[in-house]
């Protein structure tokens, strides 16, 4: 078998329980920040699910008898509905293939894997989740930046920005986040971090409270701005910033090596 | 080279320009949940530092000449204290070993791995940081629990409950928390369990929300008891549960397949 990034797997060692359907988390976008499990999983396959999100570069590595369905593109240039993807995961284990379902970051952090896990269970396919690593978190990390510091800050919240504070469909109390002490990661907020910013200054974070942006993460071309909260929709124009970017608000954005 | 979790690893893949010390995140606990990037800086190490937490199984796979010193465990019996840990990766790192750092989960996630980055950065060592699955997320999804779901919850904290509410040391504005509609995720809570739930109650959230316990995570021995929140300190008592736990709080905790 030919090595992948760099590894040679001995099928022996492969799960003969297998489930039909793995759902596998990818990590940030570095084809090495995937997990062993995940990997060993991509090998096994019959059919591989993707979309453009993570790690994309695993895929050419990949041996040629191996099914790769790219799901983020339709014929119609759209993006595969969910409901699709789900029958497409349902039929190809009903036709005893061994399927993975890959995707960017953690499935389960805004990745609506727990949706492809429901379908899955209601069709009653067996299924395995191997969970990937989740960008607020690893994205920081790999920047320097820990969203927890002994002493300082004992916690931490992971807030999708795709929809701006006091939209009808927020699910968001952005008034009680502003009164937390610990750290405050964004993700999908680079167009609303204007908004939010405000938000949080109103609800009594301070301006100068440190905020770090994050983009490609784990990429080449990973690049991090620092700024403050009140400074940060200005500092997302001034250096052109473009998702996909990790926004950490917090005392911690300030540390850093 | 003899295969390490079936996989064998070519020595021509290494990073020749890898860094002195590789902290690496080793996962919540089943050897295959470390990456690939975390694996292959253990195969390429001269010296590995470890604790008791995390993929210990992996150590038994170490090959022979890599040198493995528990930094947990101390001559008195008492854990390592973190400065001395921090001098002895700049002790091997000076030797011009390759030095692994592995912890559990994330290192900068409740692990101290921050400090170790400061203390090898002002010691002029190069350092590289690889993330690893942190348990308030990984954990979770392994129990088929989401920490976000699309239209339900869009926003999920992680918090460390050694420490109970209104304790001197405490960081955490309970009152505030309590206010959120997402998902709260609690580490290091089973002992404060109870004392957590009541301030959340008091503070507005209702004592009928779904909790989910998991110990063990991603062992064979994982367990999830679920609950709510109004009899979560019983549920402790009556499943006789102990550390270490993830206990997670919303909508979610009722999820799952």
């Amino acid at each position: 078998m030919r090595p992948m990034l760099g590894l040679t797997f001995d099928p022996a060692s492969a799960d003969a329980s297998a489930a039909s359907v793995t759902l596998v988390g990818g990590g940030p976008g570095d084809p090495e920040l995937i997990t062993v499990a995940g990997l060993k999983a991509l090998f096994s396959a019959d059919v591989v699910l993707v979309d453009h999100l993570g790690p994309v570069d695993l895929l050419s590595e990949l041996p040629d008898h191996i099914e790769v369905i790219d799901v983020a593109t339709h014929p119609h240039g759209k993006t595969t509905p969910q409901e699709r993807i789900n029958e497409l995961l349902i039929e190809h284990a009903r036709a005893g293939k061994r399927v993975v379902r890959l995707k960017g970051g953690d499935g389960f952090v805004f990745g609506r894997g727990f949706e492809e896990l429901v379908a899955l269970n209601e069709a009653g396919i067996s299924v395995r989740v191997i969970p990937g690593l989740t960008s607020p978190v690893s994205v920081p990390a790999l920047a320097g930046i820990p969203v927890t510091n002994r002493g300082v800050v004992h916690e931490f919240t992971v807030v999708s920005g795709h929809v701006p504070p006091g939209h009808p469909t927020s699910l968001i109390e952005w008034d009680a986040l502003a009164r937390l002490r610990g750290t405050l990661v964004l993700l999908m907020a680079v167009k609303n971090a204007q908004a939010i910013a405000e938000s949080l200054i109103a609800g009594g974070r301070a301006a100068s409270t440190p905020v770090a942006v994050t983009t490609d993460g784990s990429l080449p071309t990973q690049r991090t701005v620092r700024t403050t909260l009140g400074e940060l929709g200005e500092a997302i124009e001034t250096h052109a910033i473009r998702p996909p970017a990790i926004i950490v608000i917090g005392e911690v954005a300030g540390l850093g090596v």
